[in-house]
């Protein structure tokens, strides 16, 4: 069940009464920590009698929860430190409709972005809710370009690797909320982006929906043939979010003075810890500048970020490219796909009718 | 034969007539590639009648002949393209004193830096010559502190690094030609230095000669444990100079925003090929900014860092590090020396008696 649509904001609001009148709340365990790729079955899903919620606590409804890759070593139990253990909610960032609060910052419908998890019902403390932009006519933006991973996007793309006219930007997962959203930057900034994707499909979105301008199949092209046709001068920038092979053979086509942004590691999250980076002499060989980039860093920068982007989005000047699920039922097989490099975009799962 | 010491500007300037007299040539040929670490049997020294000079050409009678680590890769075949075949004169940069030319930019008796190779004279183009700073009174400083030594040590730690206030540099090979000038400058930028060394001589040369605020012994200590005891917060920079396992084991120690200079590999000039950087889920986590430096890149700088520097050195500012070995048949003993993290300082072979 997949749809290329998205609810509109007026619906959202005027769905629910102010005060929550669920007894249950719906959310997806970790059942047990997946071995390699994730299957549905390392989750379960249960309907529980909601808690009753602490006092200053805001009671928030999901309404899109966000599938992401790094979500994969949160569940293994080793994101950055963190992490979580078989029987507890799985964690993810949600947009969410306030339904029971006394804080006067955040009334009642306010629609907010905060770490929900994998359920229907979450109580938070004010200081861990974020205001969606109230211009945004379509609030699961704030998930995709206009979130997280657009701010990862934009990190890599202009705070990192300072993108200008003449580059040649190479962006593996082209189609993922990363991806789309470093796609635009690159080419609102004048470089050439080629993109690296697999299927028909997901070939067709990079070049007509997210306007790549180049795009190799990773499954029916050798990647680095592709690259010395595409990019015969080299590749100037790459934004690394798989890691090996890729990055290897990207590394081997970067020009001098080539810039290379680590962002993720999609394989080592399947647990395929075995992976290594390039050897330490390509880097010298190609006077590249390699740079990891972690988006929370970036938080001080959200405010501007959305400043900019809300306003060109709303102007129709930036293209989403969003996969939405169904359901909480629906969040370990989508999570699933999404590990196995079948998602056709960010994915986002939508929990309201 | 090791001397700490150098022969005077003066006594070099009065010693030989304008006009070579001498008819041969001793040079030293690379006898066959070696496997692994070098030995003196990949090399043979030979004497052969002097070829007749080229109209247009300046010869040159080495002075100083410099030995560096990549040298290595270039008797391999394989530095950054280039390469030699057995049977020819092992390259590298000497200092060198014209005896014949009808250049006027290049009179007889001009002190000049060349790529002269391992052999007693060279025939060079003019555009070949550099000219040894007139000022400096040790002219072999042209080849260590003040020459590409020094030069790799300036774009690594302020041009690359930024080294500044309250950094913690850690360098490896810290008592060679790049190590010296680098604590010195990182010093001199108000960081805290730490040598990474072996033995009680050079444990002693980093320390009271070249002024590194703490000393880490290699073979004596974990590396990983003292870097824990001396730097709790994290490394801040780390210029590496050899390759893995220094290279993953400081990274591992770095700091959050730490900068790591990739320049050398000396496990890998020595053939071991299977050496592999760090995890790029190390960067990430650091969210280090890792650069490939290759010296060549800053002769546009060179003039500017001459300028800089000379003075300093001339001042008594700086400390140079060499050792140095006599005659051109010592060259192959020293530089498997070298290769063997033997050598206690910037290794230059002495030709003149």
């Amino acid at each position: 069940m997949v749809w290329y649509d998205v609810i509109s904001l007026s619906s959202l609001r005027s769905q629910r009464p102010g005060v929550t009148e669920t007894v249950e709340n719906t959310a997806v365990l970790l059942a047990k920590r997946p071995e390699g790729l994730p299957t549905p079955e390392d989750f379960s899903v249960v309907t529980r009698p909601l808690t009753s919620r602490d006092a200053g606590k805001i009671r928030c409804e999901t309404i899109f929860l966000s599938l992401d890759p790094y979500m994969r070593s949160v569940i293994a139990g080793n994101h950055l430190g963190h992490g979580i253990a078989p029987g507890e909610v799985v964690p993810g960032e949600v947009i969410a409709k306030v339904t029971e609060s006394e804080h006067p910052d955040w009334p009642l419908n306010t629609l907010v972005r905060c770490e929900g998890g994998w359920q229907q019902f979450s109580d938070q403390t004010p200081d861990s809710l974020a205001r969606v932009p109230s211009q945004l006519s379509r609030p699961s933006l704030a998930l995709s370009i206009l979130g997280m991973p657009g701010l990862t996007a934009w990190a890599g793309m202009v705070d990192l690797a300072k993108v200008g006219p003449g580059d040649v930007v190479v962006i593996p997962a082209a189609v993922g909320g990363v991806g789309a959203m470093a796609a635009q930057l690159a080419r609102r900034a004048g470089a050439t982006t080629v993109a690296i994707t697999s299927g028909a499909e997901k070939r067709r979105i990079a070049t007509e929906t997210l306007g790549y301008d180049h795009c190799i199949d990773r499954i029916e092209e050798d990647l680095g043939t592709a690259l010395e046709r595409i990019a015969p001068d080299g590749v100037s920038v790459y934004f690394d979010l798989v890691g090996d092979p890729t990055l290897t053979t990207v590394a081997t086509h970067l020009a001098v003075g080539g810039r290379v942004v680590l962002c993720g590691l999609i394989q080592d999250y399947n647990g395929n810890h075995k992976t290594t980076g390039p050897h330490p002499g390509l880097w010298i060989t190609k006077r590249a500048t390699v740079s990891g980039l972690v988006v929370y860093d970036y938080e001080p920068q959200r405010q501007a970020f959305e400043a900019e982007f809300v306003p060109l989005a709303e102007a129709g000047e930036l293209t989403a490219n969003e996969e939405f699920h169904d359901g909480l039922d629906a969040a370990p097989a989508a999570f699933c796909r999404l590990m196995r490099g079948l998602n056709s975009g960010k994915v986002v799962v939508r929990l309201v009718d």
